[in-house]
């Protein structure tokens, strides 16, 4: 089960392959990207990821995504590995030019890839929940395109970790929680669901969508609306979504016990729901 | 006078000079870089450039920066380019591990450079002036600290040309004016030099700098205050400044006229001054 890179058409080893210093993803962060994760040998949600690839693309005027060929790659890639449960990173950038903010009009995307076995999230972590802390959102305001703009949100988890935390939620200046570090982020509350509603300042997530698509299918009341920090405390429940992250309980939030202090009955539910729907 | 790269100690041609693809500079935009020029062979405020991306490394959390070394680097490739009218970029980003939001405590920042010869503004540019537009600051907080999280100002400064304009100017969601997409601004009003404050929503600027100070010393009266979009088009001059840009002025701003919409006489004395301190 080998980890491997895909550089433009080549499947080689990660530590061998290498972009331009002058890759307007390494200069400029001019670049998108998604991670898909497998299940006992099958890509889950690929479709999904496309068409966030998609869209993201289309925010940044790159060139229209050829589906076709990205696809195959990524199989490829996959078949190559072999790696039942692996976790693929695509990234997709402008492209080489010299240095310059502006563009030229000939210029090609740049395609690379990894490949490794998904680093799970323990099961007592799953069992006991998470402790997160809360950060100011300070990023840019175009967060529903998945770019490398992810500075901030690899800040937020370094101060997270500092603290002996497992992961930071960003709440905006006017005190709106909007969503994790890497993933998005729900309460549970006078037994309703309830996350930030697609806006441009969190990602679409793709389990985000799923969970609320098993709540409604299981009767649960679901709410995509605003919620302060003030409301966090107050919840039942509080949950992590990704496609790692799958849904992670949390336990407490700037160490405030949320709920009982252990993931909630709801979250257990669900978390139960998206494995088997994923395997 | 060949254009080269550096690559943690080792100078060769900039299209053979890579970093691996688990840089993170290129999956996190998790890197600082400045840009410095030299005239006639010598490097211009070279110990302001570093004092700034000691500032940058400061804000990210970056080890230490050895100065003594990077000076050395820097003076090295210069000497080995021998191009009297050289722009340096340098770039440092906080190193290569696998891929996680969070870093690893044992990471080595990875340093990269380029030399080539300032690609200096046409002449007939600076004495017509050049036509600008206005975009909304949509950028993260922290546009204090000179990282490559500015996909936002590639796209602004794309903009600009498409619409065949020079450049962009940043306009908050409040109205207030920061900085165009790399450089900083000025405007000249009631015989005032205004520019903007030192805060988290600009780059504190070389040429700014030494734009404020030469026009002390030449009995203009400066501000360094918030202004509006509304005080744009009651400007009698307005000008960029930047390390290449220099002090550039302006001869409109979103097709409306500057002054007399040529670069006034206050921009001009002010280019002089400065043209004749760099040489």
């Amino acid at each position: 089960m080998p980890e491997l890179a895909y550089l433009n058409g080549e499947i080689r080893p990660i530590s061998e392959t290498f972009v331009p210093i002058e890759d307007r993803g390494y200069q400029f962060g001019d670049a998108v990207y998604e991670f898909i994760a497998s299940y006992n040998g099958k890509l889950f949600c690929m479709k999904e990821h496309l068409d966030r690839l998609q869209h993201s693309m289309e925010g940044l005027s790159f060139p229209e995504l050829d589906r076709a060929f990205i696809e195959s790659a990524i199989h490829d890639l996959f078949k190559k590995a072999g790696i039942a449960r692996a976790g693929i990173y695509i990234q997709i950038s402008r492209g080489v030019a010299p240095r310059d903010h502006a563009w030229p009009k000939e210029i090609k995307e740049q395609i690379t890839m990894t490949i490794k076995k998904v680093m799970e999230i323990p099961s007592k972590l799953r069992e006991d929940g998470v402790d997160i802390i809360t950060v100011m959102d300070e990023r840019w305001s175009n967060c529903d395109i998945k770019t490398v703009q992810i500075l901030p949100n690899a800040m937020a988890k370094q101060k997270a970790k500092t603290l002996g935390a497992y992961d930071a939620i960003f709440v905006s200046k006017e005190g709106v929680v909007r969503e994790g570090s890497s993933s998005n982020f729900f309460i549970i509350k006078d037994d309703r669901l309830i996350t930030h509603p697609l806006t441009k300042n969190i990602l679409p997530g793709i389990t985000r969508k799923i969970v609320l698509d098993l709540a409604t299918e299981t009767d649960l009341e679901t709410r995509e609306e605003f919620f302060s920090k003030a409301d966090l405390f107050s919840a039942q429940e509080a949950f992590l979504t990704g496609t790692v992250t799958e849904i992670l309980g949390i336990k407490s939030i700037d160490d405030k016990q949320i709920g009982k202090g252990i993931p909630g009955k709801i979250t257990q539910k669900l978390y139960a729901a998206l494995r088997e729907k994923a395997e």
